[in-house]
């Protein structure tokens, strides 16, 4: 995983009182949630009549919905079905998702009509960036609308005059998708819920780290990057997830405590409280006990019980999946530090593919309230896309994270030191090409999403694209903003 | 991976001259497969009779199709709807399985129902352990009928007095089910493919490993794990995949060059052969060459290629799911290797859970040629089965691997070696104790797997669930029967 949540920089702060023990942990369940609900499900506009437009010019492109008004390139307001929240009985929750779709409709998007529609995606990549058209202001709830809110100038800042400063600048040259300023109610309870179930419930941290987990705002990354969330508690659900991974990244590998040594172990038996043990009696219970033996395996174990409750088996079958991907980033770097050994550059961006957020635009729908069926995310146009977007989001991490790793003790692998080391380039050169890539997979993410989007006009897939593009932008608007963790190199 | 590939206690022989060059590579798509393909799909015993007899008595349980009679425990030859072979061309293929299949008739299968199943599966698992009642001769194509098909003696031979005698005897005392001599004109043909894939198509191995090569009779051991397989290159697929992940145990892990060292390095690198890369046009051709530039990344990129013509999208994802588990199994016991760490006993079979066979059973689907659907494999109670299964079958290995790995330098962790150390036993007692721990694994997966098929008595469900238990019972014929590879402590 990028590494969000490391960084002691300010770790000498005493305990805050509020760690008091008294507050209950089960207000995720309780009608609290009501206060900072949406009033309804976000109604999407219908992708359809720009989906038309462009798939007129993709031989073999399927046929799209009757009443789809043609020549029309601005999305409408029209409402597609959406999923109601609340999933926790096990009973539905998803609409038109799960077994609704109709798959057969995506049989045509196969490699070669992706190129072509690549070509004829300009009105594409407009629904992918966000709501730009009339009646679409009811699409990332929770935030103030912007303008203009895609089509962005490379470099610019964030908001607009008449939006209040957001703190950092952007990475000059990198391409990039402002986002409106998280809505700080919903920012507000994230912050509060989780710092509560982070101390009250898995003990995930110690006293003296509290201003560094204050630092990291994972409740105002968490809103930005999941602005069509139905309710606090299905935001809840990405931020107990993040924070655990962070928990694993630090205590395992990184700042606190971790090291490349026998992390192999340290990791597997985390993984298992994400992907449990089927044993005998005898043995079961050690492993359920060391399950809360440390703050990584209670935060891991915790966060996916309650992640299992809003998500269907097969989106937990992806995060673990996603997981497994991770842990096996995590130790390829490891074996590399150990060896004090720089990769190329090609195997620093496959390590990286790995060590990647991944898991975290991934559980998009989830946190949502609907599902993109697992035919459908397995499809290899699906799994680039989303390769695609996790890999930009990572590059984002290395290049916002430079100079803070640049700090720590030891050579800390990220894209421009591997190129300047295997490239042969000065520092600055090197992070000026690093920004490159990053701009490439940008680009390439958002043309094979808008071709995969006109091959597959399916209401779960146009939303789950819109949602993973909602996290890249997020990310990096969270990225940016951070002040407490990054600052930029002096290259400019 | 549990280690049949490994230990060249015999690889001195010259290189056979059969290796010539001129054998065309392609025969995997031509038409010798129709001189061993099945005259047609094999036609099941319906399930539901003895389903509905066990159903009544689970609260909850869901209703049975109405034509099902009642009261009748024997399974009958009643045919349901099988796979049609053949989505080379990504156009259907199975027909019960993807769409068709009601999935809402498992939503009572919840973990009480299931424990209560368990209590009166007799019936059920005699539907999992093979074929017994009439017209269920073509069950396991390929195979001479066998009596008992089921209902083993503990520790009893093989086969009856009119079979040929099998080699090797069974490990005192285990549970286990015999199955009959895989059929001998299959067998040839693919061990006849398989070292033409080997030598001419990736290079899997020098000369000098010929020997060893031919005793780990892979082809034996597929046609004895996949008995329902339609087409000699059905089987292939399975064949394939099974070498290639030898070929990245050996290379990287153990035997022939393998080491702890850098070994993260190395896995994710060939993980990409199965789960590609995307990155920039600049660095994805250094990844593509990377891919030829060993034998365990030849290996596993021509058998992914092979497998995923064959797979639908969800059964690769599945796959290479079960290859990240696989790879941080062998991660986190490199990480014990290199600190000359023995685990506790319960972290040694957590380990053991990912290092593990897994991978095997779980495309039985693929080289059945239908598909168990992903939302169906998701559910909790199916990844439990799944589980259970690859934990005996693996434990397996261990048994029979025991006095193999004592010969090899260096301490190599099984189970009787783990309970010996940190339960303070003797070698025997240890080794008894393994005995015991594979037994009660046994037992609980085809109590949870017959609890299962009641619960959720889909078609491709049931003929999934028998596929994993063919692919058990044939895992363990191939590990007492290669005696090439293994021999008996003296306990007894």
């Amino acid at each position: 995983m990028p590494d969000p949540g490391s960084s002691p920089q300010q770790s000498s702060t005493p305990a805050a009182a509020a760690r008091a023990a008294a507050a209950p942990a089960d207000e995720a369940e309780s009608g609290e949630d009501a206060l900072l609900t949406l009033p309804g499900p976000p109604s999407f506009p219908s992708p359809f009549p720009a989906v038309r437009e462009t798939a007129q010019e993709i031989p073999g492109s399927a046929p799209v919905t009757e009443s789809a008004p043609a020549h029309r390139a601005v999305p409408e307001s029209a409402p597609v079905p959406v999923p109601a929240p609340g999933r926790d009985d096990g009973t539905g929750g998803e609409t038109t998702a799960r077994g609704g779709e109709p798959n057969s409709r995506c049989t045509e998007e196969d490699a070669a009509a992706a190129r072509h529609a690549r070509q004829a995606s300009s009105v594409l990549e407009r629904i992918l960036c966000g709501p730009s058209g009339p009646g679409t202001s009811s699409l990332r709830p929770g935030r103030r609308e912007v303008s203009p809110a895609c089509g962005v100038s490379e470099g610019s800042s964030v908001f607009g005059a008449s939006d209040p400063p957001a703190q950092g600048e952007p990475v000059p040259g990198l391409y990039y998708h402002p986002v409106p300023e998280p809505d700080a109610a919903r920012v507000g309870e994230v912050s509060r819920r989780i710092k509560r179930w982070a101390v009250d419930e898995v003990q995930a941290y110690p006293p003296e780290w509290e201003e560094e987990f204050d630092g990291f705002s994972v409740g105002r990354y968490m809103v930005a990057c999941h602005p069509d969330a139905p309710t606090i508690e299905h935001l809840m659900v990405a931020t107990r997830l993040m924070v655990a991974e962070n928990a694993v990244d630090d205590c395992y590998c990184e700042d606190h405590g971790g090291s490349p040594i026998g992390l192999g172990s340290r990791l597997l038996l985390a993984h298992t409280a994400l992907d449990p043990l089927h044993t005998t009696g005898e043995y079961e219970a050690e492993w359920v006990e060391s399950l809360q033996s440390d703050a990584p395996r209670r935060a891991y174990r915790s966060a996916m019980e309650y992640f299992v409750r809003k998500a269907s088996p097969s989106q937990a079958d992806r995060y673990r999946h996603d997981m497994s991907r991770l842990h096996l980033g995590y130790l390829a770097e490891a074996a590399w530090a150990q060896a004090e050994h720089v990769p190329e550059v090609w195997e620093y961006l496959a390590m990286r593919q790995f060590n990647n957020f991944r898991p975290c635009p991934t559980i998009t729908d989830t946190v949502g309230g609907y599902e993109l069926p697992a035919d459908l995310h397995a499809r290899p146009a699906v799994q680039r896309v989303i390769a695609l977007a996790g890999n930009a989001t990572t590059l984002v991490n290395d290049l916002y994270s430079y100079t803070k790793e640049l700090k720590s003790p030891g050579t800390h692998l990220n894209l421009p030191v591997v190129i300047a080391e295997r490239e042969g380039l000065s520092e600055k050169d090197a992070y000026l090409k690093a920004v490159e890539v990053h701009n490439d997979l940008m680009h390439t993410f958002e043309a094979e999403a808008a071709a995969l989007a006109a091959a597959c006009p399916v209401p779960s897939v146009l939303r789950f694209l819109r949602g993973v593009a909602a996290w890249v932008d997020g990310n990096h608007y969270w990225h940016q903003t951070n002040t407490y963790r990054y600052s930029l190199p002096d290259f400019w």
